[in-house]
């Protein structure tokens, strides 16, 4: 049995629920705000940061691509063809380099400053942070998004998937970032036509429908946000 | 054959370099300054980060973790007891964790600025941010460096190595931040004993040599830098 302490807002815990999804199972989800830097959860992980995936009651996994890695070496090995990732090493680092792409580098120029602006500030207490969002931060992050939203777009169009000829733990990892920006509607998709396109064929996937029918308390989603044909 | 495109200050191509050397292998060593966008270096890696690893004229292997995983699964796989990771899924996840903390949040944290404003900006025009170091990012830096060596000496009294009773890549990748660090004289030994122990282990194997005889041009290094007992 897998155990997710997951936030809805948290890309790289969406990024760990896609992953589960298609390799058909359903952890069980524990909700963590981490700025209240819950004793128990800081025990698990001293980078108070999510997720943190859970077997069995077993060791924590800590953090979405090592939980990816753990979910190929458990699940995709065993999953032939319907394997997230490719066989050949050279090929592996390509997905692994747009993995790190979208947790890492997208997340730090511009995820973490929309979601933290946008939705966190509203739950924080004034201690922690809380309180109007900084218009600045906002502009910057927007500025950057075009730049990755171009680069996503370039790749789609160079290729089937983002990765390569299939479908990979890369395009989940992508997914799962735009899917919290796109339910912010900070997703400008007239723009780039390839990346709607690339999109639109992964939200279309079962593992993507228990994402697009939650709501965040107090934030709504943008009108277009759970539609197939957006 | 094995291409590194890597600069001495980085971390993260010290730790490949580590990786090889434990492996037995000499990769051809290509110094990048990735401040000049070199166009021919962004087109094998956009993101202009180190490392960039090349096997045989293949595809580029962008970056120090994924670089890590590549060479597992080329070398480390037929390597028997030397191999650098843990058989169990588990236990390769508390080793992800570690080789993730040193090369993103250790980097993020500390690494990067002390680099940056005392080697870096040494060698980059004004027009791309050289000139005289920030006092206020050093200092910061400095404070934060007090808590992840804390954590190393931490690891270290309750563990053999940093991930477990074996040496693995985690311990590569925290002695290769810290090498960097060492360098410029920024880590107070005499204050965490267990993690000076530690350093003093994996200091003294055959692959860290070619590091301790480097030399940065117009940064001394520390007078214990290359001191097996310092």
């Amino acid at each position: 049995m897998l155990k997710l302490y997951h936030h809805p807002m948290s890309a790289a815990s969406r990024y760990v629920r896609l992953l589960t999804g298609e390799y058909g199972e359903k952890p069980e989800l524990v909700e963590e705000r981490t700025w209240e830097r819950r004793r128990e959860f800081l025990a698990m992980n001293p980078a108070a940061t999510l997720p943190v995936l859970i077997e069995d009651d077993g060791a924590p996994i800590v953090g979405g691509i090592v939980a990816g890695e753990y979910l190929d070496e458990t699940r995709g090995v065993f999953s032939r063809d319907k394997r997230l990732m490719p066989e050949k090493p050279v090929e592996r680092a390509e997905v692994r380099r747009l993995t790190e792409w979208f947790m890492e580098k997208f997340d730090a120029e511009v995820t973490r400053y929309l979601v933290r602006e946008r939705v966190f500030k509203l739950e924080m207490p004034k201690s922690e942070g809380g309180g109007s969002p900084d218009a600045s931060a906002i502009r910057a992050a927007r500025t950057n998004s075009k730049h990755h939203l171009r680069y996503i777009g370039w790749l789609a169009e160079s290729r089937n998937w983002l990765a390569g000829p299939r479908l990979t733990q890369a395009d989940l990892a992508a997914a799962a970032a735009l899917s919290v920006l796109d339910y912010l509607g900070e997703i400008p998709w007239e723009s780039e036509p390839a990346a709607k396109e690339w999109y639109s064929r992964i939200k279309s996937r079962p593992s993507f429908r228990p994402l697009l029918s939650e709501r965040v308390r107090g934030v709504p989603a943008v009108q277009h946000y759970a539609d197939l044909d957006f």
